[in-house]
């Protein structure tokens, strides 16, 4: 009964089989091969336009760099008071980008809200050194707490971005999750919204070291082969990453595996909704579900084996959660086996 | 006969192998997991006592890692001329220190002499706040250009390291290749000649992406931790580097991939010394060789298939290079065949 | 009618003066000159103990440099949520820090609540690389909005410091303000009360440009000297700095200078509080004062020569402001007549 | 017999009047006031053109901010290998701009030779990530050991700045003594030739403490105002530092207090020329001189009262010194007695 998180699974059986045939032979350095350039090439089909691709080693690393892409001196980015890259990168956003500041900004279930956002937005008085200036909005899809934005929100969002000169950047993390579970388009979930720089995760669904910035604009890539080489994440044997994104894009792996997760997900969720014992947090939309229970029946869950971690309420949810009561996160993943579910399903009975 | 570097062959297929053993089931992420200590352990046996090890990503990081962990405001390394971390590593250690100086110090055959570096090192009085305050010398074994510091060499200067209360790190991307040439042991060339800090890499010796920090002394890793993580190189499947790690040194791969290295560099040294056309540019010690060759030789070479650099010459040996002529790097590795030397020599006989 | 900002005063006649009088002569440079050290002196016998003194040019890099003396890798310091080295230095404290976090803590009128911090640093466990680990705590006495906390507060916050392993900053911008209204000796408010680092300043009280970064424990200057050279802020000249102080600290200018300012700010106060039109936003400590009026009244005080700004309410106090009305500052100085007070009072009644 | 710097002088008179002048009444902050606005007036004046000018603290925030102006990931600037913000800035330069790299390039008599930097430029091939980016070129006029680049040099290095697209920063720590040496314009040391930006002192000079950054095109300076501002560099009483150039500039103070300086050091140069124990180590063209003596000399000229610096000889003038020689500076400087250098000139006759 793993549900700690999808990043305790390991690796796909085809992401490590495809590691397997390209270990082989020889191929340029530092992202220059053909398989490199072909995983590129995969990625603007999917995106449906042509769009700059770089891998790099992790999701902290994906959004750091794309912080830094459209850092300026005392700059600003807006992002949800839980946003992992203020509250779970240990300062790597600020120290890769040489001391960029990141302004919570609230809004319920794990989402920022607009009004929220455009009130941060207009703190910030154009040509007031002393408050610094913005530098870009980012937001995480799915959000931190298996929450989504939905597309006409992320519109929203952009239009306002737009208002204010800022580019609008997702953190992907779990982009397959949010995808499958809003059934809509790669193209659809990111640029057709506005949105100019991704952090595409394939690591939490089934690769075991996969990470692409995707901008959507060249413009705010020209600096990022600088910017990664400076930040330690040009990987000379960069055929690696491509090997794993090749076989995670093949016959549509990487959606097959997000799927099988939020199913695990929804079937885990009816588990919860059915016993008397839990309640869920709020409604989950992708691989992640936050549950209410006694912390008598947490500590019988982890005695009886399952794996999953107490978690702090978010701040504008902390009143959700009474007295000897704990609040949980159960994570879901291509690696999540029905049998779990239904041995963790019992026990909550 | 691909001759341009270590890291454009792939990986050893028993590296592949372990990645597909370890890929099922579910462990602690972020370095945490069984596989991430026994790896952890089995450092300690290599090199003969309790070392502190953390994996990240790239030979780059290891070294900018390296570095900042005995960074200090105002802080200088001393590191020869051609070091990796001034000349090739497009700022990261500047940037990921947060503003450390890389103090060139000159040498022949891309080794620092010692009385360079006693020199460099006087240059800075202690608490001279205009000049800034010594941190660290770094050492590259074996060196850029295929040279070794022999055992007494590193003890010499880690004596002068000790005589400035400065630490000393080993830049080790190509530590198996140099330990196979010298015959000694890991600890002979490292902790028992006072080197502090190694940057202990497995990439380019058949790995895909194996990079290891090696802290003799656990007061230099307190804030490692810490420094990775904003630096975004701590991996969440982290054991993706400790199967790695696991299969490189099991049953002594490491030693029988650099020694064919080594052996491959051997040979290929043998026909250019029988070649007319050809000279060494200095004796080869590992896996890399350096040769003056007239243009048109270059020209042809490539021309029949051959892949390799030409290189600038180092700054101390820069008149070793006429007219018409050309300095070329020819690297072996794991994967080079001995059908790839005898072809090539055949080119030059 | 000067209510704007202490800073726009120019500088006490009596430090023009010394300015003048030490202009002539040669002295050694980079604050090594005489009296350099006796002004370091004066410091010693003000704070009744040996304490390390830095002169800086600006409050921000005092702030920033105290920050950066303490700094550590994912550093996190906690700081009233609107703290000026969160709010108003345009992140000089993330970017002279290497990239440090401010972490804001709530709390009203201006003061962090001691409950709020303590849940703030319960954030963070101890070894938790994703959040980052606590670096310091910072208080600003008196107050961005001219409140103050009680000796028994200070020590309240520095007890749980202690606890913590963290070090306590005073942003002490109008330290001299808030020890004339708490009628204590600057070792009471300081390292009496368990405050480490100490930013004061002189330049809102009369000085042209005096600050000074004062440690009271050595060990966390041993650094600084660095920190300083490398920031820019060691000043060849760096008598003009003590000069100032000099004249500042003689006959006890600097007290006289802040009870004037504060007595003049007590009958402004007086003339708010008789007036139909203004209520106070909360009771004025020092020389800042707050005051509620309607738009039209504050378009009248503007076109009537009042110079003052509007204010952004707080974000504990930003229900105190109805509808159509406004927030306004109002700052008294060393330079403030009563004459002005007067003219002020009258347009208010 | 002070000659150690120009630095450990004080301020001229009349800069002290000036400050006492304007030490009364209020005046907007920041930078804003009126007369900010009139410096920056006769900035424009001066230069002959429409200039953006930032006052700054000291020289080497000068230097790093205009570093900083230019900077780009990865970046290089290339200066002459005893450059001020090279060798003795304790490493703002690289911080401030976030670990930019300071490329030296070799050059006899403190200036950089135009082959040496197309070669050093040449050294880094367009989009080579590894090698980092070209981000400008710095100058120092006069030299760190008193020589001078004619403006045919200047406009030489400038035209090969143009040709790669990088920016040329000069270094004027000590602008008006070259000025006033070479007798031409500022235009004509400047803009004339191709210099982008200024770093314009006038401490050395005369000033207590005024620097100021001036941009000849204003696309450099976009970003000035928020890399000031988080680099701690913005003067809330900046009018402190206008009412220092206010005073510089008027009737030519400041061309009459270099005049002088350099007649002190011409008729310092020719009591060494005309002594018999010293000689020139090279041809002196401001207001420092080199000269070797014996060491014993050295030491009577000390125990006479002479304050001077034994010198580290440059890298390319090593030779000139023999054994048992001392290389020593004499720096002159406004407050230069024509008695002090009959003085020194009596003891070495």
């Amino acid at each position: 009964m793993h549900f700690a998180s999808d990043n305790w699974a390991g690796a796909h059986p085809k992401i490590a089989e495809s590691l397997s045939r390209h270990a082989g032979g020889f191929a340029a350095a530092y992202g220059t091969s053909a398989l490199d350039k072909e995983v590129a090439q995969t990625f603007n089909e999917i995106f449906e336009r042509e769009v700059t691709v770089f891998f790099v080693g992790t999701g902290t690393a994906a959004n750091s760099l794309a912080q830094a892409a459209i850092a300026k001196p005392g700059g600003v980015t807006f992002a949800h008071r839980e946003a992992h890259l203020i509250e779970d990168e240990g300062g790597a956003p600020g120290f890769l980008t040489g001391g960029a500041r990141f302004q919570s900004v609230d809004g319920t279930t794990g989402l920022m809200h607009i009004d929220n956002l455009k009130a941060a937005i207009k703190g910030f008085a154009p040509g007031n050194v002393h408050v610094g200036q913005p530098m870009g909005v980012s937001i995480t899809q799915s959000s931190e707490i298996g929450t989504l934005y939905e597309l006409s929100e992320i519109a929203a969002i952009s239009t306002l971005c737009r208002e204010n000169g800022l580019p609008l950047h997702m953190d992907g993390a779990r982009f397959a999750n949010a995808l499958v579970s809003l059934g809509c388009s790669p193209a659809d979930m990111t640029w057709r919204q506005g949105v100019d720089i991704l952090s595409f995760g394939g690591t939490k669904n089934g690769c075991w070291c996969a990470e692409a910035l995707v901008f959507m604009d060249p413009a705010h890539a020209r600096e990022m082969p600088f910017i990664r080489k400076r930040s330690a994440q040009l990987f000379s044997k960069s055929r690696f990453i491509a090997a794993q994104f090749e076989a995670y894009f093949a016959d549509g792996l990487w959606l097959e595996l997000a799927a099988h997760a939020n199913e695990m997900a929804t079937r885990l969720t009816n588990r919860v909704e059915a016993s008397d014992e839990l309640r869920l947090a709020w409604q989950p939309r992708a691989n992640e579900i936050f549950a209410i229970m006694s912390n008598d029946m947490s500590a019988k869950l982890h005695a009886a084996g399952a794996v999953f971690y107490d978690w702090k309420p978010p701040h504008s949810e902390r009143n959700l959660v009474g007295e000897n009561e704990t609040l949980v996160r159960l994570v879901t993943s291509f690696a999540t086996s029905l049998k779990e579910i239904d041995r963790f399903g019992d026990l909550i009975a």
